[in-house]
């Protein structure tokens, strides 16, 4: 197969300038494995620092070269969690979502590249100083958490003049070989990519979660924190999660203060909805998921990716004339 | 000098596949003719379909040829302007901003191309169904007034999988050749750029708005409709205006029905304050303005963008290995 050479595909020694994003909800060993053995990198989803599901999703990878991707703000409350990461000798550990200086020296220390991901020029300007080998330009156009300031058409660019030698990643509203084509035009040397693999037959997500996103549609997103308060979930006003419209939501969109308060009841009957019931639960998605239309195993996906991209780029140099 | 040839330049008969964005501030005739004679399209700004602005900037065109874009739900209040502008047998006419379909026989009589910008797929299916020649696929990463519900990154290739033959034109944190180039990428057939061209020698804007816009970044910019509320302007509320964080939209963020009621006391400070005064007067600008460092005239601004473009192009054929 035909290959796209960046300085994140020779920085970490992969084939395909494709990483996984650690999503708690889908990306465990298995899906993390299946996307490294199809040439990407494969990061492993921590959950809140969650000692068991990291100890649990490396062995659910076997013997295949996985990294694993903390939530800083949740790694700050149990920072020992990040020791269990580090004895697998994991090729990176992605961290995002606050600070990562006090974790950098630990990371390296055990031969990890550092990745850190950030949503705003002022945290890629942090993450640089806390000495990153790989910034990851997390546009709000993602599935899942994300800031709420910059969008990955004009972030990505702005991150690559502000990173000089580190490779960028852009993220962020890309499902196919089209954004990864365009991630690379902007300058990015690779993509990480979390909706299109929610879909993955590898992925943690249930058939009716996975069915869920092929039926959604972009259009039907919106980013909020209805979801993380009714789960008390901790996350910081300033990362809401882009999740799919449903009724749950309607109820509770702009009277996020009253969730507040009543919460614990909520979340009885939040955790009481059956698991299927899509009405209620929360379906984290990006806005690439007009995209996505198949569950498909890993390998499919990430070559079928690389497939496009290629005749992407190829296409790109025939329309030039003089 | 070399050039992209795609559907767009074919379509419309011009050299580079660059739109100038009709702002009513800034995309007077003189801008606009200014962007057609280095090779793209200009689009003159009719402001709130303002036949007086409508007249006065096809006069300061001269004989160059521009386009004129409208306000759709202003031009529904006002619908004998957009028969100024069809007097001027315009080879466009862009409508945003609300329902194109009442419109589109008038337009396609009188020989002109019809653009349709829209911020969701719904948008762009109705667009489709007025018959449009041309969608613009706008994101919310763009500057002044836009939706809120789609990121240029994701949205791009939605509206093109939508689009079948209809060339698309993608808008939004697009401001340098990488983003021409990814725009590209995404399956677009050209760029419409505002926030760039506000820099622009030729532009309306004065000197300090200019440098207001050299010394902004994409993380001090927010979509808001303080500033609209606050002028009177009549936006529904689904298109805000991104813009740069200053003390005004710091003291009314979170009260916009406060400011609903006390606005007409408002307007009359905000009137009265320096047109200079950028801690209170509105400065529109897209998340790519990290990108814009310096005012230039028009023809170098497109042409560094076409040569950044070509080159951006050739180096993504170069990342092929095997």
């Amino acid at each position: 197969m035909q290959r796209i050479k960046t300085a994140l595909t020779e920085l970490l020694g992969i084939d395909h300038p494709i990483l996984l994003a650690p999503m708690g909800s889908a990306a465990g060993g298995k899906l993390a494995a299946a996307v490294t053995q199809a040439g990407g990198l494969g990061i492993i989803g921590s959950g809140y620092a969650d000692r068991e599901a990291v100890a649990r999703e490396l062995t659910a990878a076997g013997n295949t070269r996985v990294g694993v991707g903390f939530i800083l703000w949740a790694l700050d409350q149990r920072p020992e969690v990040l020791d269990v990461a580090l004895a697998a000798k994991p090729p990176v550990i992605m961290l995002s979502f606050g600070d990562p200086a006090p974790y950098a020296g630990a990371i390296k220390a055990a031969g990890s590249k550092l990745i850190c991901q950030v949503q705003t020029l002022e945290a890629a300007r942090q993450a640089v100083q806390a000495g990153a080998d790989i910034l990851i330009a997390q546009g709000r156009d993602a599935g899942g958490h994300a800031g709420t300031t910059r969008g990955t058409m004009g972030f990505v660019p702005a991150v690559v003049d502000l990173a000089g030698a580190i490779p960028v990643v852009a993220a962020g509203g890309i499902a196919d070989g089209r954004g990864l084509a365009a991630a690379l035009a902007l300058g990015a040397a690779g993509v990480l990519m979390g909706t299109r693999f929610t879909a993955a037959k590898e992925s943690l997500f249930d058939e009716v979660l996975k069915q869920g996103v092929i039926d959604a549609g972009g259009d039907d997103t919106e980013q909020t924190r209805v979801f993380d308060i009714v789960r008390g979930a901790g996350w910081p006003e300033r990362f809401p999660g882009r999740a799919v419209k449903n009724a749950f939501l309607d109820k509770w969109r702009d009277r996020e203060g009253e969730l507040q308060t009543v919460w614990r009841e909520e979340e009885k009957a939040y955790a009481a909805s059956a698991p299927a019931d899509l009405s209620t639960r929360v379906l984290w998605t990006g806005e690439g998921v007009d995209l996505v239309h198949e569950v498909l195993p890993a390998i499919e996906i990430v070559e079928r990716i690389v497939a496009e991209a290629i005749s992407v780029l190829e296409r790109g140099a025939r329309l030039l004339a003089r």
